[in-house]
């Protein structure tokens, strides 16, 4: 998993990853309409929208980017028919060759988190083996240690699928925890430190583990300090755009030959159309399009 | 809430709240067998073993117990059959009376966590009110801070619902972070100081706020420590059983009047027949009610 994203960015020149995030008030009304028309207002309806929103734009972004990472939690919030609705984006997705981030940011122990697991390594049903999540990476939260992980290690040895561990998260109050020092050093140098050691059991080819890390982009210091922890870890920079991160600022997260992160965008792409004067709703895919030129641009800017 | 589940208690002189985390590997043949001749090995088949399972045990266990506590991640990984069936399970356990706690561990920022939010919220779809989720109450992990709790918290006071925050997880590398010390404090200890202040906007009428804290039976002196560090907060306490956590060891978790800590117990419960010889499989629910008595005798003789 590692090795082919690495591949699909090179092939793109674009570290950009789209995050499929939808909500109700991104939806064009066009769509909203035919969907509560058909369906009435029903999570059925917004699953409909979710779907037809997310494959119209995959339609027209899909050849330019590596990688989506759709966010669980925006479907799981409208139940069965939302949780359907994220399958379905995967699926798509999938059929267009992209790598496939799922946002889930599970985190549990032991038998719990081997059932977690099941999103990147598939149900066993005595012998029949099922890949009902189709995730090729996903995220997770590390407060509870190596227990929470090393069932999605073994995934990713098994079936070449991908991790990312929240290391140091873009949202203001995530220094409530993760910023504390311990002798020193903030807890989240200590959790890139566990990161790199993970990574080292799941090593691709490239030079990169399929262990990565969800570094923010809107901490410039803290990112070169992660760089340096973690030589061998992708990372994953939210952020970007409306969170306030500047490409500019993401210079010292790339490695030397220009690999080592993918940078994620979501209502800056996806809800492009909302604040692109040139094209009508009915256009909201091409303004999503131009919103990825514009992206790649911008980071090819600093990617030396 | 925090209230209903401190009456629910007292009225059934029973801290216990049951763990519904099945496992293929726990099905009683006989229905393992039905399913899968109705519907081959399919997610289907055991997303209606697992429901004719917790409702079976349902059955004999809910008047003798408060609540009851579904581990989604056993259900999530066989995708939607899977979470259908846990829908189903919380459906069924909240027409018993029994407050339902989400094991879900989430845990995000923003647009994000308000979308988690809905586990507890429900959701909103122009002016339809759909409550898709139905548990009362979920697990939350605090990594990010208080960006991912907040949207909760209004989900609490709006819906009078509750939430209960990771502070010091039972498992054995849980101390990889939440042991470091910050200043000769450890990490558990500053999630108490968040959590503790987080319940403060969210109190109910009987001493206790409607953010409560999960800390593991596993760690005695520390939970001792962390019940003065959180005067307010009811205790979600898994480890007993299975985990080694022992009833004496929880004496100092309980407050003054044998009040504020819930004791989980899954696979000791659910799956008591595998270890009971007086019954047979198809009794499987009579081992997990007697399983529950001796636990409430068990945790009596330390309430005080």
């Amino acid at each position: 998993m590692i090795d082919r994203l690495i591949c699909q960015i090179e092939a793109t020149q674009n570290p950009t990853v789209v995050g499929l995030d939808p909500t109700l008030a991104m939806i064009p009304s066009f769509i909203k309409e035919e969907m509560f028309e058909r369906y009435g207002k029903t999570p059925k309806a917004v699953a409909e929208m979710f779907v037809a929103f997310n494959k119209a734009i995959l339609d027209e972004v899909a050849s330019l980017i590596p990688a989506v990472k759709p966010q669980v939690a925006m479907y799981e919030q409208y139940g069965l028919e939302g949780i359907r609705a994220y399958m379905e984006t995967i699926t798509y997705a999938k059929s267009k060759g992209l790598v496939v981030i799922g946002d889930i940011k599970r985190g549990d122990i032991a038998s719990t988190a081997a059932a977690y697991a099941g999103h990147i390594a598939g149900a066993d049903i005595e012998g029949e083996y099922y890949d009902l999540w189709q995730e090729d990476a996903v995220t997770l939260n590390p407060y509870m240690g190596y227990d929470g992980i090393e069932p999605f290690i073994k995934a990713c040895n098994e079936k070449d699928r991908g991790i990312f561990v929240l290391v140091k998260t873009s949202n203001p109050s995530g220094v409530e925890l993760q910023d504390l020092l311990v002798d020193g050093t903030p807890i989240y140098d200590k959790t890139a430190d566990l990161v790199h050691k993970w990574g080292q059991m799941t090593m691709g080819t490239k030079g990169y583990s399929r262990v990565g890390a969800v570094v923010g982009a809107t901490y410039k210091e803290q990112g070169i300090e992660l760089r340096k922890r973690m030589p061998n870890t992708f990372f994953l920079v939210p952020g970007y755009g409306a969170q306030g991160g500047k490409a500019e600022d993401l210079k010292d997260y790339f490695d030397k030959n220009g690999s080592g992160i993918i940078v994620n965008s979501s209502r800056g792409i996806i809800a492009a159309y909302k604040k692109d004067n040139e094209v009508s709703e009915k256009e909201f895919a091409i303004a999503s399009k131009k919103a990825v030129l514009a992206m790649r641009a911008d980071l090819q800017g600093v990617m030396g």
